[in-house]
């Protein structure tokens, strides 16, 4: 079993890695060898198979062919320009999140094996005209450029599948928060550094009313499903390999709640409310209410309380 | 007012090229020039303004880009590998429909001028598990490769309009019906061969039972509709440009019966009955109930009953 994570460098990218390098297996199967791709070659990594690092730009088409060479049996697809960026470099989101895509599914049609690759995709994909409860048949009416190229690179993939080029899997990831590391400027950035930074010690700055309702995972749960997403027999899909992942609807109030029931009342005073027009005009296009029936009946899961994601920063990001 | 209609030598971009000349106008102003694009060049046509006609093969974007030089102000994109070889020839049809999509795309954004695009997308674009009952608002689920590259065109085009690179309308036609000339390799080839070859004293083959139902929609009626989509104002489309155009449901049946009461038992005789599998297995999966609020809100038509395509076929295509 060779696996290859693109993208590997990012953080669910290494948090994948650093799971499979933990438990040593995929799909029933030890895993011999694993690559990881990124801009910057990623950071050597202990684990119990030998770890190969590359630099590669997947927007370059003869590059990801040659990273294909090492004919892994699973690809992580993770490589991505995020949403603020693809909206205001329009090309460069086309050239990675669409382009660079393709590039990534005709090097793994081109291996003839017909490999697992597990794509992540976004609840981005939903906006626009479509009914307040999104279910599994609800229309992907994206009403951003990364949305819109995720949502094209969906569809290509469910036809490559069809068609037996490669085995594919594209979850729509919820908003993922705790995210460590710093804030960056993704609209959603303050969905983790409000709870990340005052658990720290530090300030920070929420931008929207106590009442804005978000749909959300953990990384450790998001972890956990792409991995299985990788399992899960081909058949059980059906005849589209994108569905939303399970997550849970909460207001910024009620985490803010479930942080003060984990870490007591001193990081919920550490956050300072400042109203912003000009994130809040992106992020209230956002809809938090999903019914992912498809990925509940898949064996996917979501996390049982925001205090879940407060204990799992704790544990797994700080390391204190 | 300058006219391009890139896949002009087709059948419905002559159409729509004898309707511009016949009127003379485009969205209430008078038409300056007219260029038609085909693979092969199409032949010149008689109008009331200068015709130039041009081989491009939009796979090129070279060739796509030298052809803008005209500086259209409305672009009708009707070029297309359709279902049927877009199935067998996997990388033509990416090539055309998805690329050269995009390369006609990127040539109008080029303009900078914000140029009207009317890309003719398909109710291919429905399929696989999606509610029975089609509204505006359900998932796009192609089941071929010609439905998953009209589907990811068409959230491209929404994505283009909303930054402003080109006003893009994307209507997805029903199967046109009666359609002129020789029977064609589609496989929906027989739902207008059963009346154009009994209609013209000639045997024809049913492949299908008298009660299948499909979504169809006249060529005068689908010729009216494209112009029309060039004239709505932008603003009317909302957050998404890709919305079905009104049809009818009809059955075979009844499709056969409009069309004794309109030339008669003796062409109804003419129909042989004849099971065909391999074209069952694709048109038992198309959608027939598809409900356009949407389009009919924009003042896009329907055809009033068969009788009526019966009647324009009669009038338009056979000229006796
Ligand atoms: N984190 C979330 O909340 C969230 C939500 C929905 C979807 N997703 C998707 O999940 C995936 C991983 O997200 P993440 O939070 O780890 O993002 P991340 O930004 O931390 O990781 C993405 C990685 O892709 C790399 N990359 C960008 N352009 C590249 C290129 N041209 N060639 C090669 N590598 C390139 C980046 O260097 C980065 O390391 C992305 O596809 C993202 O769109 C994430
Ligand atoms: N006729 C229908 O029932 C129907 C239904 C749904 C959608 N559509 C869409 O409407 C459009 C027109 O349909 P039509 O019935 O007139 O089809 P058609 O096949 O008669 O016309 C399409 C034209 O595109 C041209 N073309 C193909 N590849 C090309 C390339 N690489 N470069 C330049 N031109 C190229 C062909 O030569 C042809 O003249 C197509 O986009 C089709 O997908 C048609």
């Amino acid at each position: 079993m060779r696996v290859l994570i693109i993208g590997g460098g990012g953080f669910l990218g290494q948090k994948i890695a650093r799971s499979l390098a933990a438990s040593g297996t995929l799909r029933g199967e030890p895993i011999t060898a694993m690559d990881l791709a990124d801009l910057a070659a990623p950071p050597p990594m202990d684990a119990p198979f030998e770890v190969a690092c590359h630099a590669v730009d997947i927007s370059d088409a003869t590059a990801v062919s040659a990273l294909f060479s090492s004919r892994p049996d699973v690809i992580f697809h993770l490589a991505a320009i995020v949403s603020g960026q693809a909206e205001a470099e329009f090309d460069l989101g086309m050239n990675v999140n669409l382009f660079g895509s393709i590039h990534v599914f005709e090097a793994a049609r081109a291996l003839g094996t017909n490999p697992v690759v597990v794509f992540t995709s976004s609840c981005a994909v939903y906006g626009g005209e479509i009914p307040e409860k999104i279910e599994d048949y609800t229309q992907l009416n994206p009403q951003t450029s990364y949305g819109a190229q995720k949502a094209a690179a969906e569809l290509l993939i469910t036809d490559y599948s069809r068609k037996g080029f490669l085995d594919g899997r594209a979850p729509r990831l919820p908003t993922v928060t705790i995210r460590p590391g710093k804030a960056n400027a993704a609209a959603s950035s303050f969905m983790s550094s409000i709870f990340r930074e005052p658990l720290q010690g530090e300030e920070a700055v929420c931008p929207v009313d106590p009442d804005y309702a978000l749909w959300y995972a953990s990384p450790r749960v998001t972890v956990a499903n792409l991995i299985r997403c990788a399992e899960i027999p081909a058949a059980s899909f059906g005849e589209n390999r994108g569905f939303a992942l399970p997550g849970r609807v909460g207001t910024i109030g009620e985490m803010i709640e479930a942080m003060r029931k984990v870490a007591g009342d001193e990081p919920v005073s550490r956050i300072r409310w400042e109203k912003d027009q000009r994130i809040l005009d992106i992020v209230t296009g956002w809809r938090p209410h999903i019914n992912p029936v498809k990925a509940r009946a898949l064996g996917l899961a979501a996390d049982a309380s925001f205090e879940d994601n407060v204990r799992y920063f704790l544990e797994d990001d700080i390391r204190r």
